[in-house]
């Protein structure tokens, strides 16, 4: 399944070292304004290669709108946007064939599918992800004139949580030929209260599956989260006044559906599994094989899923909004 | 949207003092033994009114199989399951009739549909969950003969995770006229590798989807989780040997895709919203008022969560087995 | 697959002589008035038994709401209508057991599931129909306050078009042991221009994926339907004027998007498979055999599937009104 | 909606006059063989400017695999397919870019979203086929393996049957400025039985909604089809013999389900509407206008329908196929 939404729905595709990465984006409202230089920036914002925690990875990551558009509005047509790859090193990977990168999807993919596209993770790489970006860059357009506004930031990596002990870990990890995880915090601002189905369509169950379809995610939690568990119901429930809500530990979602407060969500992000470090592993034909893993990689994944993850968000959103429009007089 | 899951796909209905609740199964393969007294000992375990620390609600909670199977067999056909209720004091509610009581759905529904049924919180109430048990139970009928089982409990209760403190706990929330939030740990045991989808169907990512659409539920980690935050990927990646993986780390899932080893989920519940502890909210005219909450309600709601979310991860495999069969030779 | 829509969905479910037939709607919008005596009328003009010339199945299909309204307006919940089946004489078809019925879903169901409920065709038996005309009767309160009505009618029985030969031939196919086919036409007025998606969504599309999902239906067409593959251009485009469009060849669909005019269907309907007259088939061995199919049968099925075509048409478009909404301002 | 089927998932996108029309297919099975090479031929057989009874826009139609292929085949990433336009001649649509062409969608798509690209018919054009015929040549590859076959051809023309005299028709009706329908037949060899699901899957009414959304199609019949309308039971059922069915009336689907015959359909095709007759119509302010549609347009469009329409079948069975899998052992 590739794709994402019930309403405004993101079909993807692409692999890491393929021809291209891209998304078709199915029911966008039509009107919106929407030219390449609308997408480009958040483009740029995930792009690799930025500063020297980051791989160095050298992309240009050009956006071309396909189809979808005309006069630079929306037509109600599907949107295709595309993104060639560039600076595919594949030889970087040759070495790396036959074997089972430890943390990665080598092993599940292959026992999936039979056969796999292994330069770079193929379809498994974080690249996909330019996709989702872009497709998020559209969805932001939808959000904007709604006065939806969503934005992130890494709170925590390897359990500091100052900015500079942060970028220290990094640093540490990355000279280690190691890696290191990290917590991302989004937050939308801006949404009216109502959206979200409240069985099985509900706004935190879709942010959570959205979360968590992220690559090196491994939780996700709203408001409160895992600390909700150690509270009492005295404690957690929010007090309702004439001027609105009084606290916020629900995280804006009551019952699967907005409160109208701000919907605050938290993502557990695993170490880049990729490390220079020697591991253990097996090849295809199940021998013992120690590899390490050189390519270029970011020692911790955390500040480039930042972009990745509050476009989920605003997808999420522009979905529950246009569904809900369906049952209003 | 009331329907859960793509190949087996389950969609609910009823409200909590309606004539009934119930689910309808699409997808169910045919050939599997199905009949009532399979299904009622999933009720049984999730029926309220078993202790004192349970809501005293009194529901016999009888399964009927109205359509979908011939001879004590499925068919292929949609499987009809009807469980009547019966023990419904919506007496209990007309004091809350126009009352919003905070941590519960009553507002959001409000804001979204501009009408409800507020008696004992209407579809939003926990009694729906009775339906995902049902349909939990043949998922379960579906996975046994491939050797997948699936077991959850609760691992801590309001900080504590000894059995004895965790009851202790529960109890003096009770008599306090508060409840308390635990977490409960879920795991499947026999699943293949390769189930999911590796961009948007991925089997952690339909897990997180699926149990945080369970009321109550503020977060959810695979594996290590949150604590995947603070490690290093030398720790984190589970190294692979020609007898199989060395560790499980991933919690049972790589790239979104089943590894083959155990899938370990847990899931934060939050304290039971309703508590017999003065609260202020609002009426429905904005006024603020006080509330308790009487009725009758679990002090811990976390116990209660295990055979649904058990119920929920049965449902996602059998989803997947179902899906993966497709790309099969 | 056993639900209709995208919006408005549909599944239902039931056997011919299982315990009952039913539905579950998701995704009527909230605050439509409804109550059992809107659906019963559809369900009684459905009915068999009401003619010599309708299968004598004697029951009373009496409908139960078992979910999704309060206070008699539906609430957004998913709304469950069931019908107990009462007068299935399942003896009479303890002969058929094990012998496939010419022109029925018996070997084609085995083929497909390997095993069936042979009794009055199972699922796929006309009696599924009444689940689509209940929740069709929804679909009809939600279409009147827009001023959107569908009609039907017999317009052609085995080649005759005047009413009283109509009914001489059902009348003589009966006599005979025999059975005749026909043409049904639904009319639906009142429905805004702009309905249905471009291009896989087209409401013409819609429409003939549901009227070809009636059992029996063998052929559909829109407005000149296969007239038009013998006009001219000239001919068949309708031209438009100042004050709408100067005729309706197309039957009220251009593009795939409803124009404003009426939407005009037209379905062919064979003949009832199950006749007295002797024929050659297998049984479940592969040996031939004999087989006159007595049980109580409709010698023409067309005016049965009248109500039936009328509901689905009304589905298609409630479904595609929803869909629209989504994308106005 | 612009995504067709279940399982083998085709998004369509792109628009006549725009810069590329293109196809992401989801869900088409690993290991399948598949160039640039293998669709191509299924391009060109649908170009247009083959004939001078055609179109006379000159277009390559290279078709370029951006994903989802490795190694020369599928992994079971999407595979998306991108055609560039080329000689899209704009500049023929500017006298209509105010004016609504008869029995065209301009009308109706601009009562739909508002605004629109009128250039040659925008994402309503015949052009999008194209994205059709790509996908279905990728099912072609999928079905060839499993013995199954998938033609068409024009079986009349204005009335006519004789190969010359339709031609003639065409000649006659494009030296006149006008246009003329036809039907086309288009068959499936070699299914197995079982296709096709017995409710609202089923495989007569996946196939009338796959060929009701080819433009230009107005009406859809499977075996005797209308002709069933005409007949006695006795002659309409097929007889089951121990060596098979004696006869194939049905069109190889009984009860929605394949029977392992040949799958038999019938479309009928309007004329085309682009016609350099003068034809009354008004423009977007609502003001009457004569209008002559120049361009280059295919006198009869059926001869090209018969590509498109042969790979939607192929897609139905396919994505029936594929549906059947689950259900197996």
């Amino acid at each position: 399944m590739n794709t994402f939404g019930r309403n405004f729905r993101c079909t993807t595709f692409g692999e890491s070292h393929g021809k291209a990465v891209g998304v078709v984006i199915d029911g966008c409202p039509p009107g919106i304004g929407l030219t390449e230089t609308d997408i480009q920036p958040y483009l740029d914002r995930r792009r690799p290669g930025k500063s020297p925690l980051e791989s160095a990875r050298q992309e240009l990551d050009r956006v071309e709108i396909l189809s979808g558009t005309f006069g630079g509005r929306t037509t109600g047509a599907p949107i295709a946007l595309v993104v060639r790859n560039q600076d595919a090193r594949s030889g970087d990977y040759d070495a790396l064939r036959d074997v089972f990168r430890p943390g990665h999807a080598d092993y599940t993919w292959q026992a999936k599918y039979g056969l796999r596209d292994h330069r770079g993770g193929g379809r498994s790489s974080g690249r996909e992800t330019l996709a989702r970006v872009a497709a998020g860059a559209v969805a932001m357009r939808c959000l904007a004139p709604q006065g939806i506004e969503v934005s992130g930031r890494v709170i925590e990596v390897h359990g500091t949580v100052e900015p500079e002990a942060m970028e220290a870990e990094i640093r540490a990890a990355r000279d280690a030929g190691d890696s290191v995880g990290g917590i991302v915090e989004v937050t939308a601002t801006g949404c009216p209260p109502g959206l979200g189905d409240p069985v099985f369509g509900k706004l935190d169950a879709a942010i959570a599956g959205a979360m968590m379809g992220i690559g090196a995610v491994k939780g996700v939690e709203i408001g409160e989260g895992f600390g909700a568990a150690r509270m009492f119901g005295s404690e957690m429930n929010d007090p309702i006044t004439s001027s609105g809500f009084a606290s916020n530990h629900a995280g804006g979602i009551l019952g699967g559906i907005s409160t109208g407060q701000d919907i605050v969500v938290r993502v557990a992000v695993k170490p880049t599994p990729s490390i220079r470090r020697t591991q253990r592993t097996v090849d295809t034909t199940g021998a013992e094989r120690d590899v390490s893993v050189e390519g270029r990689h970011d020692p911790c994944i955390a500040p480039r899923i930042v972009p990745v993850a509050e476009c989920m968000l605003a997808l999420v959103i522009v979905d529950a909004l246009l569904e809900q429009r369906k049952y209003r007089g």
